[in-house]
């Protein structure tokens, strides 16, 4: 008899046809004789609704109150799901975060969670319950309700996980696991068995949104193993888990791509302490994530200073450097939204060396212009333009020996 | 300075505008310098819609579950208070059923308030806050969400108004507050500008809908003084307190009237000890109310015996009797669901006599026929023809001068 979690997006219970199936795979579980501890996403398209009905009252909702509004999309969720399990004839209890004892700081909309309180969960099991826990959503230390930001789902299971110390954590979706590439790009993706969970949070950052990069840290963290499978059907998915020796057979696990890129060039710095500063302070100060950054070193005490940004924030990042060129005295802003980031990415790279230069050599052979590089101990991104993005990963796939041999192009 | 607390029904909240409206009466009360506690309802059509829901799974959703997700209701509308409030530069702090500490018993779908502590809202109070409470829920002690019963926000805000040591509680609704008789039925009638809570009990209990009765029970109990009042103006209302020396200038207060009845008659029953229970118990097991009962001794050891139902239970109640008849030997069971029960209702009856006697004579002038009569302390039913009530209802209303002289017919 195992003890799992299993959680389910927003598209798995969007509606009471699909609650309903939810519930069967569950009982199917709960049938095999397992405990079993459900986390629940609010349906989809529910807290998009909430936030529109918050923004007409005003553009900047008091965020604690937000959370309380928030929270009703998981609350509807689990009550229903509760209550279609019970009607089936099973012993189902839900939990609301504060109910699961999910402890967060008091920082609203992006709370994080503390500790979880194992006790309720636990005995609930120990009367023979399906637990059916609200996700998303936890209380800080004075009992007001807390979410945990967009995706904050697979970090409550995670979470959850850990504290009952689960054998597993399947995470349903809407795919059948993690793909060596986006298969709507590559039709010879191949889905991985299993992948570690650097290689995860490496993909996960790079636009592989199938899980929450924090629910992944976290399980790193507290050895919680991840079961990445689709919610339509029973195949297995792909197991996320320490690396072992298994993987090492396979230097690049997969190849990843973003065109959520726009590059932005300072040129002719003049070159001394605190320039680096000076240029990314005022974009963080706007909340601006900064990716990439590079800093060549030209001739007469001068640098040219490169970093890339999301494209939503390119007009606006800029704006910010154009001021910024001026006073520091650089003598020009250059940049460019119509770029991407190609990555391969593989806990292999460790200990094999050249792949960067194969990686290279892939691109120039299609004449794919490399704007920027940067790496790290299990990944190399390229910078590129947009346009050849989806070659580029075909490109790569090829390359690194991913194609599935069984498919056609 | 004083400390108000103020419920807003579902009508009053039922979209932002609404909410709005409401969050500006909220803060001319605050600006007056007053402390203000606000209870909220869902929005207008919001419960029936979740039942709705649950009822598309099961035709009996577990209750525990389904008070978790009625509780989404209320806990809707008092983040979009505050949120609205805050936005107006009010410093205002949502709280749910259990974090405003209110306790309840382990009833489901229909609990009972066992107490409320005042500390949380208390402190909120103290801090400036404008505390927004979600009426209708609470949490019994092993922290399970638990709800009041349909129109259980009534009963929230007396109750809160208790624990804190309110001034007043005022009930916003859609009326201007407690009228000598139905508006709509008798042009003339006369908004009472007190009324005490024996009376009120009479009359909601008589059909008056206007504020739940197990409000006034705890009003009643805990010296809560209610100030019934429209959230559509700025009128004062009706106030409900304990009897005092003003009121006793009038013998009658209201006249109020139902068609939810039915009569049903047993003829020719055996008249033995049990018999009453041998009748009643089969309906009372059945979960049907019943209201007036009248037993008359007939000559030969044969009473008859009638009672009262809901017109909606008539149909199954009359099956039960026609059963029960058999077992008990009673010769028929006649029954009528075209009646309606007209009371008037005073405490002056205490110290007046005679009032019966101009009641009877005020209907017999309109060869208003009574079937049954049933008294209180306070209070003096008869049940007629239906086709009678409203005629029934404007000379009764004559009869006892309750006539507002100003309003012509």
């Amino acid at each position: 008899m195992a003890l799992i979690v299993q959680k389910y997006g927003g598209t798995s219970v969007r509606d009471i046809d699909r609650i309903r199936n939810v519930a069967l795979r569950i009982a199917k579980t709960r049938d095999r004789g397992d405990d079993v501890v459900v986390v629940l996403s609010a349906m989809s398209g529910v807290t998009d609704r909430l936030l529109q009905t918050a923004g007409e009252i005003t553009d900047r909702p008091e965020k604690r109150e937000l959370d309380v509004l928030l929270a009703t999309g998981e609350q509807t969720t689990v009550a229903l799901m509760a209550i279609t399990l019970s009607s089936m004839g099973y012993k189902a209890r839900s939990l609301l975060g504060y109910q699961a004892e999910i402890l967060t700081d008091g920082m609203s909309t992006k709370a994080r969670i503390r500790d979880i309180g194992s006790g309720r969960i636990r005995s609930l099991l120990d009367e023979g319950h399906i637990v059916v826990v609200a996700g998303f959503q936890g209380a800080d230390s004075e009992g007001n309700i807390t979410t945990l930001g967009r995706g904050g789902s697979d970090t409550s299971a995670v979470a959850i996980a850990a504290a009952v110390k689960a054998d597993e954590c399947e995470i349903y979706t809407d795919v059948d696991g993690i793909y060596t590439a986006d298969p709507n790009i590559c039709s010879k993706a191949k889905k991985l068995d299993r992948i570690s969970y650097d290689e995860m949070l490496e993909m996960a950052s790079l636009g592989a949104k199938v899980l929450q990069i924090r629910s992944v840290e976290f399980a790193r963290k507290y050895n919680v193993v991840i079961h990445v499978r689709s919610s339509f059907n029973d195949e297995k998915g792909t197991i996320v888990v320490h690396e072992d020796s298994n993987m090492e057979k396979m230097i690049v696990s997969g190849v990843t791509h973003s065109k959520d890129v726009a590059r932005i060039t300072l040129l002719k710095v003049p070159d001394q302490p605190g320039i680096a500063t000076g240029i990314l302070s005022p974009i963080a100060d706007a909340g601006i994530q900064v990716d990439i950054i590079i800093q060549n070193t030209r001739a007469g005490n001068m640098t040219d200073f490169t970093f890339t940004v999301p494209r939503t924030d390119y007009a606006a990042a800029m704006e910010i450097e154009n001021k910024v060129a001026k006073e520091i005295g650089a003598s020009e802003v250059r940049g460019d939204d119509m770029v991407a980031k190609i990555s391969v990415v593989g806990v292999g790279m460790r200990s094999h060396s050249g792949v960067a230069a194969k990686m290279f050599a892939a691109l120039a052979t299609e004449n794919i212009n490399i704007r920027m590089i940067s790496t790290s101990e299990i990944r190399i991104s390229c910078v590129i333009e947009e346009k050849y993005t989806e070659l580029a990963v075909r490109t790569l796939h090829t390359a690194f020996g991913l194609d599935d041999e069984n498919k056609t192009v």
